[in-house]
């Protein structure tokens, strides 16, 4: 697929991640406060909330874009999202007529400040990472028991918490939390020490399904709508205390932090791959119908305050041993029914060498191997202020698509998480 | 506190559930179809959405019953909670003067269908019980490591799935899942063959809690809007294959059925009392500021078809190690923004004797006691057409209140749960 030349020039050029081949969804404000849909291109948002307003976006079943959310269009299926492709392509195409209409519409983004780009029905979290999975359980189980027995069989997921996901730019509080080390004889209430990003990609469902009635993967590829970058924040520290026997509950409920672009599935499908080879064979219910993982360079960079950036982290989406579509295949096996705007992480994403693990537990190899950041500075986990900034990129020969950095800068925790300010006189 | 008497006899009965001292909140519909907000009283509901809209309900803030649930209400805080109790007990008092005004808006309950009581942000589900921590402890791994390490210093609980908590009446398609057997070799997608029930108690969040933030097990009891029984419907065979390490998921993704009404804490107040003796101490954020259990008598019946109820446990939720507040204020611990709408499963609540147990799976010791359910007949877990009931009471000198039944009938399974009907042509 070449590039698809526009007559918005920054639209054209090789390092814009938002060509007219991308298009992702997201929500902003600029001079105008409130909230609105708009769609990326080049260097500007164009605002389908005003182009729908105006009558020149009229998709059926519309309107769509009333709400700043793009929940109510996800739920419109696959039609509506390829009319809506296609509509855009045609009035940002070179050499379309509509230019002098379309132009009021379009907003800098240098202007503007995203927002959620879609209400979060729910949040899973999976672990389809088979070198995390195997360096996480290497760390805790040894070499020979890494892999969970089921590991091999299932995307092993877990629900949770949809209410702390935050978009990029939201900066995240250092938590408070139960942490007892091995050496201590009971636990103490304080700020986590090992505080960690994680580097994943979210699947982000349009079509709900059914309760009572599973979906096949290709039924749940139809599903999904587009994906997000997914920054699954993790205070190690609680995690180790809590997590047995009934998994992560308040060491991942701090924030988790989004790209503020959907990129979507119909984007992304010029760059689809197959998922690796089976170690063992998957249960029929999870059997791939074609290719479903996608190419997606993935890259993390942590910048200290008054520090450069240094890029800590380079992998690929590629390394997924199960897909999006197969973790919501799994997830509605029990008949489960899922929800317009479901959020499926992926698990953090590593590659095999020491320099594409995904998080600071894997970099540091648990603490015990200080990360060089540049500038003579070293992590073991992240420092206050601290910026962690995750992006990704699909190339092709004359262009690229991405989803704009997912960033997020550690604040100190609070001195007393229980104080409160005097109530007025 | 003695029976509050109203003109309706059937709230003076003492085998009503609801007299005026309760007023719990739930959502029904009768021969108008369209579902809204009432309160039970004896055997009628007041259709509260009616009585506001005619004015004779009016609260500051308000209108609050425009839409079939109760959360906006929910969210309007303790004053208003307040005040629509004072002003219902004073409508519904013997002798009050409105009582024809009042009349056109009761509506028998037996002609009237209930629907969920509220819409559910996110489902939390707990540990809270100790001999139910203790006695499945036993069961995988003996009686001296039962306890995991953390669970006398915190509520460990897990988040569970929103979009499949349904209410009461509503049926219960057995699952399919991942079930391994520890002596297959490699695992099979089958429909549940341990198919349980768990009774817990539920607690509806009503304030949320800000982003960062921690709240104190007092602000968190002040945020706690009421209470519903819960059924946990587990399927255990599927539980027991894919809960490490991360949780369990999809045995617990099928349904969660809650009662059709919301006992608020303004009702249960006269029945509060102390958690448990604390075997070690708790942390100061756990710390409980008085008596913060409810002493609420539970019990479950197991209906097969075609046969008699047989009530196969009862139980106290004063068993519960740690109480909603408790359970909250370790939600919040990390700065998870708590929402309105919140449901906190409490965990099984079993009590110390063998009768008293919330679970089949403890009932019979893993499938290995058949359970006696009356007529010759057994159970080791739930079988197609049974039908669970919880029931909670209070219990005063002349009166008690309750939740209604808190019911499910278990469909059998899909014979091919990926069948589809075939495309009109």
């Amino acid at each position: 697929m070449p590039l698809l030349p526009s007559w918005i020039d920054s639209a054209n050029r090789a390092d814009t991640p938002f060509p007219l081949n991308n298009l992702p969804c997201g929500v902003f404000s600029d001079t105008d406060p409130t909230p609105r849909c708009g769609v990326a291109i080049g260097d500007m948002i164009l605002d389908v909330a005003a182009l729908e307003q105006a009558g020149i976006l009229a998709l059926a079943g519309g309107p769509y874009f009333t709400a700043p959310r793009w929940n109510g269009f996800m739920a419109a299926g696959s039609e509506a999202w390829a009319a809506l492709r296609a509509r855009l392509q045609s009035l940002l195409r070179e050499g379309a007529a509509e230019r002098d209409n379309i132009r009021p519409h379009l907003v800098p983004q240098v202007r503007t400040r995203m927002h959620m780009p879609f209400e979060v029905a729910e949040f899973t979290d999976f672990y389809a990472g088979r070198h995390h999975a195997f360096n996480v359980g290497t760390m805790f189980r040894g070499p020979e028991n890494a892999l969970p027995a089921n590991w091999l069989h299932m995307p092993v997921g877990y629900n949770g918490r949809a209410s702390s996901v935050v978009v990029s730019g939201t900066p995240v509080r250092r938590p408070w939390g139960q942490i007892k080390a091995p050496d201590e004889a009971a636990p103490r209430f304080a700020p986590s020490a090992r505080f960690d990003f994680e580097l994943e990609l979210g699947a982000v469902v349009g079509l709900p399904s059914q309760s009572g009635h599973p979906v096949s993967v290709a039924e749940a590829d139809g599903m999904i709508f587009g994906y997000v970058l997914l920054n699954d924040w993790s205070a190690r520290d609680i995690q180790a205390w809590e997590y047995q026997p009934l998994g992560p509950f308040q060491s991942k409920a701090t924030a988790t932090t989004i790209s503020p672009w959907i990129v979507t599935r119909a984007a992304l499908a010029p760059w689809r791959v197959a998922t690796p080879d089976r170690s063992v064979p998957l249960l029929p219910y999870l059997h791939e119908p074609g290719p479903l993982l996608y190419d997606i360079e993935l890259e993390v960079a942590l910048t200290p305050r008054g520090g450069s950036e240094k890029v800590v982290c380079r992998t690929n989406s590629r390394e997924m041993y199960y897909a999006a579509a197969q973790q919501l295949a799994h997830h509605a096996s029990s008949g489960c029914p899922m929800r317009c705007g479901d959020l499926l992480g992926s698990g953090t994403i590593s590659g095999p060498g020491p320099d594409s693990r995904g998080c600071l537990l894997e970099l540091s190899w648990g603490g015990t191997q200080p990360v060089q950041i540049g500038e003579g500075r070293v992590r073991r986990f992240l420092e206050d202020h601290d910026t962690v900034t995750l992006r990704g990129y699909l190339h092709a020969d004359d262009h690229m698509i991405g989803f704009g950095d997912c960033t997020g800068t550690v604040l100190p925790a609070l001195d007393d998480p229980y104080a409160r300010p005097a109530p007025p006189p």
